[in-house]
């Protein structure tokens, strides 16, 4: 099914009324996103008739702490789906984009995490995708009882047993489990159901699971976060790495470094697709397009703006800032970090003001920006995949659904034309069109 | 809207291939129900057909533990779709229905289960229930971590304070603090954005929830079991609470309690639905109707009867047993519990064997059997009905898609000729087709 061609995957982040965080101002945004489930259902639908690989929504247990005259202005992490369940909506109106959904190691049972992915994917026929995050956000521990959040490498050591944990319980019945025989009144093989007993430092699960294998096998893996914890993660388990990054040196760095990591850990390079954010503008010229952003950048407030700043920085309150002045040197994250590595790049163009720095962050929030015409913005996507920064992209439109039409209205044919994108779906699970393997199960591998 | 007179409400138990444990062995069943999306899709279509109020899934996170020669012949708890996301699916393909999902409050957390059953209202425009649950089946604890299961007064403390907690947390906005003003820029009013705070004897949970208050303020509350302590809680809070009993003059006793606490409560008795389970088998003739069932009972393999039976008593391992031999006294559950009460109501017809009493609750799992012509069925539901052992029934088709079929094309339109249940729905959301207020705000009603 798959060409042998080397062909971009697309994913699109469909971040309420868009990526920019100014969006909901726009007149061609879905103004109460956060909760219209016929705008998800369109955008469903939309992404598909692009012949996106899938959606991806981000998402924590937790609204965004801060200053609330700024966070008033600002609904993208205030209030929304719960990501699972509006995945599961769009899947009973579509037939072929996939679902990337969020949710973390840190505060939910791997048991519940495992149902309702293996759930989605069986609903969608294959088409789930589980991107594994730990929480940063703070904010998330206090509703769950924690004073403190986990430190980072507590959160991921947890995230790697609990990953095996949950592959561990989706391999609970063999594929071929089920004979639902009539005759003999056996409906699955008692030694085709496996029991866990998983005994480790953070968890115990007895298992199984209660649901049938999923179609995947396992849901797709996805991984986001470029710390040396997080490219360890995703060497050893993802499918498919999300990373935001300015500049395509960086990205090409990221890349030969992961896929040398993937191959150690005794995968092939291709086995896992590294998908950089590309926040997108699209008009019919390049002045239009660039006008279209700058309205969105002269929207910004400032309290959103330093709001923005203080959570790209690793969720830090600022409190009073001058927005006028160079950002003050002691409230730099660490440069160990992610966060700390984006600014860092972000920095070397020069001292930059408060507000230079966050209309950088809001146009993107940490990923590049491509606006232009059609060929312009498949120029770039071209240029990312075929140097080796990109196996792929996360789309965010800045305005939604605006945004989200244009690309697939107008760069999508051009990449089609151009080669380097489907025509149609290859496949019919999500790691079908991906070109990624259906794992077996690990008794399978056993035999 | 609603009328005056006093009309029946109608639940379906879609329990996979049905509600019968031999149910997948019979020609109309949908074999593969656990895992079909498809199968759930028709069920919520045809339910809507039907005018029913709503569809209920039960649930645990859990397979069943037990003899897996005798589990293997008994599909029903062993491999299946989560709630939540199933729903989700159904609620895109639907307007009317209404969804009633099991989730424990033993398992999971009061944020995210918050966030799941608000995200189905949303989702639905308005159609979410909970069935609140404390889970009794040992085998759940230790997916969790738990050597053991919480003891029962736990478990009941525990619930009380976990919905609290989730009814608070889908208070966090006001139903007004959207204003989304594009002029001054502000999403929402800051000061209708509440933080809950809670510190209580089992969570802690700072809040806000990320979600705008549902549709139905709160999702209906349904609460199952009759012991004491859920009689307490169902008076509390519960909307509908669903029972299992093989007699009208209990269901008539339950009725009369429950309603006299719900006034004791400070409710109106009317505010809370009293809705026995009923497990139906509809034919064209009585003959054919007993025929259908008989055949169904003549299917119970033997190791599904003493596992069903022991489930049914409260999760209890029988080993082996004769099935010809009468039931052993010791084995009786407590007099005290639900199951208890239920076994005994059924000994009081004399001493009977394992065969026999597995049979009983084969049939129907400690519900009333009614099989019989459309108007028979329609007979025993409007005596039920009528004489007040119920507000409405957990309809338990014994086979499906085939049982629920003949239900919505034969017994509801004889119901509908009697005038006892609704032609068309009277509202927009669940609450309103049941006759339910929408519940106010915690902060509105503090102003």
């Amino acid at each position: 099914m798959a060409t042998d061609k080397r062909m971009m995957k697309l994913a699109c982040h469909i971040h309420m009324t868009g990526h920019h965080v100014a969006a909901w101002l726009h007149p061609r945004s879905q103004k109460d996103a956060g909760s219209n489930v016929e705008h998800f259902l369109e955008m469903a639908k939309l992404a598909e008739r692009g012949k996106f690989d899938m959606i991806f929504l981000a998402d924590a247990p937790a609204t965004r702490r801060g200053n609330l005259d700024g966070l008033s202005r600002w609904p993208q992490y205030m209030a929304h789906f719960e990501p699972l369940t509006i995945y599961s909506a769009m899947a009973a109106v579509t037939k072929h984009v996939g679902f990337g959904a969020t949710a973390t190691t840190s505060y939910l049972e791997p048991y519940n995490l495992a149902r309702l992915f293996g759930s989605l994917d069986h609903i969608s026929h294959g088409r789930a995708a589980w991107n594994i995050v730990t929480t940063a956000n703070p904010a998330v521990a206090p509703n769950f009882g924690l004073e403190e959040h986990y430190s980072h490498a507590d959160r991921y050591r947890r995230a790697h047993e609990f990953v095996e944990i949950v592959k561990g319980l989706w391999d609970s019945y063999d594929d071929d489990a089920f004979v639902r025989d009539t005759e003999t009144g056996v409906y699955f093989d008692p030694k085709k159901l496996h029991q866990l007993n998983h005994k480790g430092e953070f968890f115990q699960v007895a298992g199984p699971l209660n649901m049938a294998r999923p179609p995947q096998g396992y849901p797709v893996l996805i991984q986001a976060g470029v710390s040396d914890d997080g490219r360890g993660l995703a060497a050893a388990v993802a499918d498919a790495v999300f990373i935001q990054t300015l500049k395509l040196s960086t990205a090409q760095g990221i890349y030969k470094d992961i896929k040398e990591r993937v191959v150690a850990a005794g995968r092939e390079a291709d086995d896992l697709k590294l998908m950089p954010g590309m926040a997108i503008i699209v008009a019919d010229t390049e002045d239009e397009a660039k006008r279209e952003y700058d309205w969105l950048q002269s929207k910004i407030h400032p309290l959103v703006g330093i709001e923005l700043l203080g959570s790209q920085l690793g969720y830090i309150e600022f409190g009073d800032l001058d927005v006028n002045q160079p950002f003050p040197a002691h409230l730099m994250p660490p440069e160990d970090t992610s966060h700390g590595k984006r600014v860092r790049e972000l920095m070397r163009d020069g001292h930059v003001t408060v507000r230079q720095m966050y209309e950088q962050f809001s146009g993107a929030r940490g990923s590049h920006v491509l606006f232009g015409t059609p060929k312009q913005i498949a120029d770039g996507l071209q240029e990312w995949f075929e140097s080796r920064g990109a196996d792929g992209f996360i789309i965010q439109p800045s305005v939604l659904p605006g945004g989200m039409e244009d690309f697939v209205d107008k760069v999508v044919p051009e990449l089609q034309r151009r080669g380097v994108f489907r025509k149609e779906y290859e496949g019919k699970t999500l790691r079908e069109n991906m070109g990624l393997k259906r794992p077996p199960s690990r008794y399978a591998k056993q035999a």
